[in-house]
């Protein structure tokens, strides 16, 4: 199953830098697994937010939760999840099973 | 440039059912060009509703546009166009310049 | 999977009596089999509107999308879909491993 | 009478983690109380988001709201609450009275 | 059970002065009936608008859709309904135990 | 004039409980007075939140404004007042001159 | 009593131009009636929509609610009413007592 | 040119009594100077809120953003500026050219 | 005095496509006068949408209003103003007085 | 590429004076560099409010989100970018072909 994800990041100006700077090079190594997995098939950023949007596919809405709640920087994130069905246009329907 | 678009059709119930076919018919015919040349990259359903969500690779906004309004059922479509930058994690980084 | 489903009808008082009774008395009927196939495990009227809440438990986003857009009312539906993810204290989960 | 009941959680990522804990700990004792009471017949998790839906059943909005008012984690909620009506279709009233 | 129902009536220009003038009638009749059976409490009209906001009475949200899709203008209606819980400050606290 | 008044409390989790019950208790005694003054004629809770709905009778809006700031919670406080106009059908109009 | 009011009017393209001109031509009347009672006190333009805010003053909500719906063009007006408190520092407050 | 400005504050409960008290007593003469000068032709309080709508008559938006920033309680202010234009009915308009 | 004009067409796809000619043929030459006039200073298209964002320089709120109103599609329009102020770092600042 | 950017500055009124100082003069010097660029094309200034919207010309979105996040009070920003397409109307399309 594919699901858009859209994040927002609320970070305080007057958060700990080197706090900041270590979550957030966790969160880099982590969003990097995530990609090797391929769980995390494509990743986009806002155009001048904290905030991505990003295209996972996994088994399930529970999978999901678990993925983003291992994020770094989960405590700090406003997400928002969108499920996705499968359109008979979809250059990957023509390929794939699914 | 990659751009996320979201589209809701708005078709009246008493909408002649003929017409309605003939329009939907050419939006198909339209719908696998821009699958063919490239554009029109990935298609989903909003599961429930008339409305979908497209992901788009085109030379800019301007080449966007003549795309969406060429639409058949561009008339009765709501669209939503959204901006996407790069991010360093997404996978279709790493093998592509773009 | 489990979605929450809320559903507005949008039906003109001017609407013919006679095709509003022929589509109210098939969604009634495809209502029952919803109900017999164990896809649709509960539903709720929203008081003072013409609006519903159910609760489906279907294999995913495209076979919801199937039943919901198989509703004889369906061309006068606002669809609004909220997929649900398992919670450790739930009382199915007690008994059922889903 | 069937309430359905949507609770975002709003807690500060500074928030001291035993004291966080101990309060999740309490949480967890006070829903597993109101399964066993038959008061909350359904839990679900939001996807990507510190949110639950769940399904009560009660007498009124008075003894709803002196449930969600004894939570642990109340004063860190945001609840909205929905009042459910009966509807002729659902699977539970071919069954009972209520 | 009380309720607060916040009605807006969305009535054409161009609706036929007939049919409204005997709706509105058939409305006022219902209305002095919902009031004569201790129903509606209390009707305001929101100033400036086609619109009231009503106190209901009543035995639970079934007893008020009935009673509000009764409503001679319900088709032309747009309703929104309140659950009201009790408050140990109301006066009608202090002489009924309701 | 009545005025229908709804009032969201915003109170941090981390306030001093001492502090935060004696306002509490204030604002008991202050709620007390305008009931026996005939000023808040009704009040209700909104389940599930810390937010109340209260019916007031004042003279006019300068009133209703002296009232609500002088509520010990009042810094606490998100307020809207909604004005209300009479009703031909209201059944405090049939005995009532007002 | 003193109420801001926002007028926006929702006049469909293919209104009949004779009764459309006629019903301006009303409007135009009542409203300098208006004027010269001293009821409407000040009207702004919105620029660039079919829109207005007029400043009321009146004897209360009721006297208002009669004025509004006596509009030619209340039929296709979506009206907002804001009641308007006293300020000490208001400059019709240092010669008048109100 | 007149404007339409709306001025909500956003005060924390916390803030140190002096402080405000001090800022407050600032404002009241900078309020009055701005009246003295025809600058806030209009003030009204919002009742139940730490809010405000004011007329303001000045040159243009520069000059009016001068006023506004000039404002002693101005970092705690959320403000909404609305251009108003002429109409034919102001009875303004009657006896100024402006 | 500039302004952004944010323009929403809401056109029928039932409008009679030889009506829809004729008021888009107007619209464009009027469009072409205003940009002579020096009044229309820039106009972009928003992606995906009948709609356009236009930067204006006139007089004020009411010269504004009458270009707006004066356009041939202004029935089908929904306009948002947006008054601007100067900036101190607005590059046509530096050149000009204005 | 042209973007129109809404910015609204979040500035707590405890903020140290001093950094808040050293902050926005280092926000200038990089404003007039931009201007020097030509990246920033025009600014204005939002009246009463710590916002703006300005118009950048830029390669594409990543250039954007470069120059945005570059801004010394971006933590303190919230932006929202906004894609323009060309008009054939507009009067910068007349002299050059972009």
């Amino acid at each position: 199953m594919e699901f858009l994800v859209h994040i927002e990041q609320d970070i305080s100006p007057d958060m700990d830098p080197e706090r900041l700077a270590a979550v957030k090079a966790a969160e880099k190594v982590r969003g990097r697994e995530l990609v090797e997995q391929g769980k995390m098939r494509r990743i986009w950023r806002t155009p001048g937010r904290r905030a991505v949007t990003a295209l996972y596919e996994v088994e399930g809405p529970d999978a999901l939760h678990d993925i983003l709640s291992s994020l770094p920087l989960f405590p700090w994130m406003d997400i928002e999840v969108v499920p996705l069905g499968a359109h008979a246009l979809d250059p990957s329907q023509a390929t794939a099973g699914r």
